[in-house]
């Protein structure tokens, strides 16, 4: 391996020498003082970056285990759920509700689109009984980013527990939990969090912890009552994986260090660089509309008469850039642009003017340069303020 | 952290900086070609080191998921199981089976003693609708190990699926998964495979498998179906721990760069070391029998009038070696020296050295240098070959 590859896929991120460095530490005790003291830690800056008083469990697993842990710890059989599907992980969501035998009412929106606040509404007004509305913060296979806040807005008084998968959004876009009052949320390392895959967060509202009380369906790795009781005396329930604990405390130190509200900032500022610049080169986005594209990554779409598989041939072995095709349905239409966790607007520049390059020698009309100097005008503020 | 300490408990093991090396590594995309090169030769090199034709799937999570994997893919509620309990891990396989809804038959060993073969085949013929045999190849609580092998000879013809944890005793005590005929086995990376904690294995006999088929209980996450079908394309499921596993390789080089006889015989003479050096300082060994000791963890009787929170700080603190305590009921009246995985004969002499001077100083009558001598004499084989 060269090792200079730009990783600009919507997860694994690129990772900070830095918190590499953190990783490579010696072997330690899991349940020493030492290893503790780090979870405490770590612990508490998870609580900073969730945006939530509540406790924020660490689950050694990818982030699939922590959304099947955001449903097998809260429903039943034959529980009544409402899922918003905005893509592949809002079918994920179904399926594992599904595995736990619950009746799923899924409420799908064209790829690009978010869900509308509005169809909460009226799905809670028809199922009065629905027990919980999963929804993505950030829909990875799309791009796309849902208004959570307008959601849990539109379920009103309604008793339905609000879960959120925020693997690729937590870090990228604003969502504070206790404000918003979401009951559960998870997170992954991977993305935003700067860290290798391997670890995931999730955290648990008051209300959410009383619904578990009655939650027979539960499993054993992912039992988070067990969590619970652990995190008390600043451990976990089974041996966790410390060096990747010990890249996330430098990771959340890195993140903290820059402060939320930059780092959310710098995040709108990597959409919109991205967006203008293809826009300039002719290229459409899956996401039209601008409130509802990701600030982490946005989806392309795949020119017509040129071939994704051709782009990322170049993309890749010409310029040593790795960048994720559409997945499922998606696959061959759009291509995305990852721009989360560690990357700055150099990164952008770089894979814009890879991109004008490939489609160039694949035939496709553009001027070169003009999508760089877009990003350029966004990076120059030329075109007013964000 | 001053990064020297002895880390001598039965998992987290010390990793070489070989592997840490090899894990500091830039992320890279889990779909990647590359990344499936990598998956490939960890795969083919995790065959042989079980010594078995099978897949060996890799699940990021602790070795505690992976014995929930060996259970919810073969286990239906109902199911008659009989689980061969010599501590708390025999204990976890009796406590997940129950979350399935499985009908438990337990037999509990005293602790320090490994399990009887002759009891399996009387509990099979008292119960023939047995579905599984659960067994810990090597219990870390107690120190441990159990004659698989024998067990599986008890078994007869009996179809029942033998399922075996050996996150402690794979690559430690030789366990030919394929000539045993055993069904499922699991094994840990933080253990002999002399990688941080994160990654954990298991592979699926034909006969699993069909079994397997007509398991309704299984989950999400730990669904090894995926896990089959993926392997199939050199990729996972779910984002992996992508950095653990390269770490994952290197450490499967040094492995077998070593070679598994070499090892097992190394891992005997570890534990013949530790038990030789304890007894010359009159201390006792929780496990009697020389063939279920453990080669890879020794437990220790701590001494009358001794607090093992005592002999623990002064290890701890004044000589920086880490040792393990005892669990739930052995609390207090045990210690653990692991000595699997990075483990070369010099650290064992300054274990015993520093026990010995920790001894000394609570007032435990011993001649200093006596342990040391012993452990010196096996070293040398002066009491003969192994």
């Amino acid at each position: 391996m060269y090792e200079k590859q730009l990783l600009l896929i919507p997860g694994p991120t690129m990772v900070p020498p830095r918190v590499l460095r953190a990783m490579s530490a010696p072997s330690m005790g899991h349940r020493s003082k030492e290893f503790s003291a780090i979870i405490k830690d770590v612990a508490d800056n998870l609580k900073k970056v969730f945006q939530t008083e509540q406790d924020v469990y660490i689950l050694t697993s990818s982030g699939s285990g922590a959304m099947e842990a955001a449903v097998v710890n809260f429903i039943n059989r034959d529980d009544k759920v409402l899922v918003l599907v905005n893509g592949k992980f809002g079918d994920r969501f179904v399926k594992i509700n599904q595995r736990v035998g619950a009746e799923v009412i899924r409420v799908d929106y064209e790829a690009g689109t978010s869900a509308n606040p509005e169809d909460v509404k009226n799905m809670l007004a028809k199922n009065p009984d629905i027990k919980a509305v999963f929804v993505q913060h950030n829909e990875t296979s799309t791009a796309v980013v849902n208004n959570v806040k307008a959601i849990k807005q539109a379920m009103g008084d309604h008793e339905a527990l609000l879960i959120v998968d925020s693997i690729s959004g937590m870090a990228v876009a604003d969502l504070p939990v206790d404000e918003i009052g979401a009951d559960v949320v998870v997170a992954g390392s991977q993305k935003a969090f700067m860290l290798p895959p391997g670890l995931a967060f999730i955290t648990v509202s008051e209300k959410a912890w009383k619904v578990n009380e009655n939650c027979t369906s539960f499993n054993f790795y992912f039992d988070l009552r067990a969590a619970k009781k652990n995190y008390a005396q600043d451990t976990t329930p089974f041996t966790p994986a410390t060096n990747l604990i010990l890249g996330l405390k430098e990771a959340l130190d890195i993140i903290l260090e820059q402060g939320l509200e930059s780092k959310f900032k710098q995040q709108l500022k990597f959409k919109k660089i991205i967006r203008e610049a293809v826009k300039a080169m002719g290229l459409d986005v899956l996401v039209k509309d601008e409130q509802s594209a990701s600030p982490g990554v946005t989806a392309v779409m795949v020119p017509e008469n040129i071939a994704w598989k051709d782009i990322n041939n170049i993309m890749l072995n010409e310029f040593n850039v790795l960048l994720a095709g559409g997945q499922d349905e998606l696959k061959g239409k759009i291509f995305r642009i990852g721009h989360m966790g560690y990357v700055q607007e150099t990164d952008l520049l770089t894979v814009i003017a890879d991109l004008e390059m490939a489609l160039y020698k694949l035939g496709y009309k553009l001027e070169l340069g003009q999508g760089v100097k877009a990003a350029q005008e966004v990076i120059l503020n030329l075109k007013g303020e964000m």
